[in-house]
């Protein structure tokens, strides 16, 4: 039977610095089976102790402790969780001290700056790069690829879509797409729309196995699911991007995360902001 | 003049969770102005090298020793990275030893797993509500009400639809909106189709200066972005919130990050994996 333990992620504002970190070393441990709770905005001393009650019983009831991985900013309410029953590791606190005597000046001990919107110039420019990417969805008003920054190249649901999104909202980038349609794929030269963006382009490609799932669940039993259907078309994509020595990725057991990671990396596309 | 720093990501994947914890880190120094340059995908030792090779160089004509936030879990590398000039924070490390103390096993050191696809159904829930907030946007489809873990309301323009893109993109959230347009402020009562989802609601506001703001980059000196017409339709949309009990939030100074979590903070909205 797998090990059990409880996990609590501890933070004053949105814990999703505490999640990705915490969440990354999981993956660390194999076979032990993790429940994992979030506890955001903790901006009080009482919901400091409403949180130490909760761990508390959880220790009781599981017979061990839970862990708490945790990026308060606050030494009181760090303090109380410290009293908990549970196992704490200040993923925050612990870097604090060894900065501080690095860069010779303290720390300012303010909660939850990192996904405030404290620098104003960068969050519009994700959030206006969010509306960009929708409105350059698919296609759509190829006349604004003058001002994408990237170009998403690939037949229809190979993952163009959330991959501009995700670049949008993580590195501000305005990412637009084009769709492969048949006729581009006959032709088998870069459609006209396409040439004066050149650079621009980057390619995804997909397993055809994948495709026709992905695909069936939209439109089953048609045409455009056939298994012979995806296998052409991703074949042929695959070829005009050689052809046009198109730079391209095969999305098919990557996450959104490390299709675009991988983008900006081979690109050296310049982001809009850190 | 404001000190300046060098801060290098060191990463044998994408980078995020070394860019998220670094950046909520540097967000405590006021007053130095940091150089943020990721080095993604340190996967062998001869990029390792390279790297080496470059925070050297910036240390030499910097003459301060840049600040390195690493996540590699590679010893090999990270020895290599520890030679560097650069003043090396170990950010998966330095908590892996206890953890393995903990849990009493020792750790995989597989690289890369945070952002990958290793939980292939938790990633599937991700894209598909990335597809569902894509195919209800601003209303349409109110049939798929039923599948919506979340239903955001409010006026156009009020930052509902990045919310609903972040809410499937972090949480897995199958994220609907609906735009309240005049017929239903006038009405003064939940628009019939709301009706049976009262439950999954939640209204977002925003101060009308900025909806103002935001309109004209759209329609400029149009009734659509006056401020007479602004000010109307906040006002009386916090007042059907208030008239039929929806909870809701202020999104004027928040980032989406904060606006979604305190949405899935609030509703206790179950999220579809971790």
């Amino acid at each position: 039977m797998a090990k059990k333990r409880t996990v609590f992620y501890l933070s004053d504002r949105t814990g999703i610095t505490a999640e990705t970190l915490g969440g990354s070393l999981l993956t660390q441990f194999d076979g032990v089976e993790f429940r994992q709770i979030s506890v955001p905005f903790i901006q009080s001393e009482e919901k400091a102790r409403r949180t130490v009650a909760m761990i508390d019983r959880t220790a009781q009831e599981e017979g061990v402790r839970p862990l708490l991985f945790c990026t308060l900013v606050d030494d009181r309410v760090i303090a109380l969780l410290q009293e908990s029953q549970g196992y704490l590791l200040d993923l925050f606190g612990t870097f604090i001290d060894p900065l501080e005597m690095e860069l010779g000046q303290e720390s300012t001990h303010s909660a939850g700056r990192a996904h405030g919107i404290a620098n104003q110039r960068a969050y519009q420019s994700r959030i206006e790069a969010m509306h960009f990417a929708l409105e350059n969805d698919d296609g759509n008003s190829p006349h604004n690829y003058r001002q994408a920054d990237i170009i998403l190249v690939g037949v229809s649901r190979c993952g163009k879509t959330p991959t501009c999104l995700y670049l949008a909202l993580q590195f501000g980038l305005r990412a637009a797409n084009y769709p492969l349609i048949e006729d581009d794929l006959h032709a088998m030269v870069l459609p006209d729309r396409l040439v004066p963006h050149r650079k621009k382009l980057y390619g995804l490609s997909i397993d055809p196995d994948r495709l026709v799932q992905i695909r069936a669940e939209r439109r089953p039993n048609s045409p455009y699911s056939s298994r012979r259907q995806c296998d052409w078309e991703i074949h042929e994509a695959q070829r005009l991007f050689e052809v046009e020595s198109i730079p391209w990725i095969d999305s098919t057991y990557k996450s959104i995360e490390e299709i675009a990671s991988t983008i900006v990396d081979q690109t050296g596309v310049q982001r809009r902001f850190f």
